[in-house]
């Protein structure tokens, strides 16, 4: 059934702010956007007080959180050169084979990501250590620290995820230090973007073995060029920046709007809830 | 410190059955044998019914089904077809790159590999369709099905997880009736024997594209020999049983000794109990 805006209170709005109507009857009381970053929605003014707005925001991190598992679980368990080997090389394999059971996990950056991640690793019994900008406790972790204090927790990490945001004081956030606080068993997994790793000295670490591995869906330079040594290094696991595929996101945002829709029809909070005055 | 067995309470045995002292001290109450199976044990007459016995029944699930999840996550988010390339090519992978987020994942054989699978799902957001003998309800499944049952819930499963012990009624039991009831998109992970799976349905399934793809740990025959069509398919992930390896099942008894030292010191049922009467 299709009905006039003007008859609707809601609307969910699924393309970019440029085709968005210039004005919106006042029957509709709020509006869900698809995107999770709205800075271009204020920029265009389109965002006003006189209704309720809500982003996307958080509903994208248990997908990109999925496949920093995957990753994690494939470097750990041996899979990459598994995936590689045509023959039964049972005692290699046996020897590249470990277990999250037990495993303490950093996650660097505790956003919609990090934070969906600390669940699926709990199921398996591996411990998370959340590493934010404030220090300030994330829920199910075993232990919350500021990225400041990074250093202090390697020597009880056995993998790093890196899930923080790109800023200038995140470039080259785990670098020859961080990784020469691991262990020979350690996996390293990017799932945020490549600067945040050094990938000199992240080649190096692979080569000298002080590493177990690297497992990447990100990377710096990003594409990786043909030809790069991380491409046929034997404990690196590489994914072209796939971990969060168009259709998965719509699968994510549908999943938001029907709860938006439920607490919205029930008089509840709404997830996302954007902050105009604020602006953000 | 070394005391004498006739001064313990309590005895945990890490070795075979076959230097287990020919007389046990009366006062030794409790023992704790390493494996979960115990024929040998039963075939010996060491186990008697004058103390308590227990196996470590249950304890070894949880790294198998850890394994089982690496397989699926790897399968499910392109990872093999990832690991055997050498440059960027993301629209491939992006096209490969699904979620386990709302899917249905059908457990056959719900032992203590299947029954510690299902949490681990849960924790992605996946639903366990349970396949037991009894078809009695396992806890945390969305529902439990008889193996007699189970093409009936095939045409609503998204991927099938092989974790059923060997007898002759489970040789084949997935095979071609059962491939083709899946999707082009569904994953079967065998992680139990490979005779479980009909080898030559699943190579016909593979080549016809009707599945996505098969995560194997075990294979028949096996070893896999060097050549066989599998090695080489893109949709086909091996690692060649390498999913439990010794000392992460000494990680696993020793999770499980000290569990059962609590629960002996607290007076509470131990976990893996004998029924030596029974003889199981």
């Amino acid at each position: 059934m299709i009905v006039d805006l003007a008859e609707c209170d809601a609307l969910v709005w699924t393309a970019d702010p440029s085709t968005f109507p210039a004005e919106l009857p006042e029957r509709v009381r709020w509006v869900q956007l698809p995107s999770a970053g709205i800075e271009r929605w204020f920029e265009l003014g389109i965002l006003t007080p006189d209704r309720q707005w809500t982003s996307a925001a958080g509903a994208y991190g248990q997908t990109v959180a999925e496949h920093a598992l995957a990753l994690l679980l494939a470097g750990v368990r041996g899979l990459g050169l598994a995936a590689r080997q045509q023959g039964w090389r049972r005692q290699e394999l046996l020897a590249a084979t470990h277990t999250l059971r037990g495993a303490r996990v950093a996650i660097v950056g505790a956003g919609g990501i990090g934070r969906a991640l600390v669940p699926m690793l709990a199921a398996l019994g591996a411990e998370a250590i959340a590493v934010n900008r404030s220090g300030r406790a994330v829920d199910g972790a075993s232990e919350t620290v500021a990225v400041g204090d990074l250093d202090g927790v390697l020597p009880r990490t056995d993998h790093i995820v890196v899930a923080a945001p790109a800023t200038p004081e995140t470039r080259h956030l785990i670098g020859a230090v961080q990784l020469g606080a691991l262990r020979p068993t350690s996996w390293v997994v990017n799932v945020a973007r490549g600067e945040l790793v050094d990938t000199d000295a992240l080649v190096r670490a692979l080569d000298a073995g002080t590493i177990g591995g690297a497992a990447l869906d990100v990377t710096d330079p990003e594409p990786l060029p043909d030809g790069h040594p991380l491409w046929t290094h034997p404990a690196v696991l590489i994914t072209p920046h796939s971990g969060n595929p168009v259709p998965l996101l719509r699968q994510a945002f549908a999943v938001r709007v029907a709860d938006n829709i439920t607490r919205w029809l029930a008089g509840q909070d709404l997830l996302g809830r954007v902050d105009v005055a604020a602006g953000y």
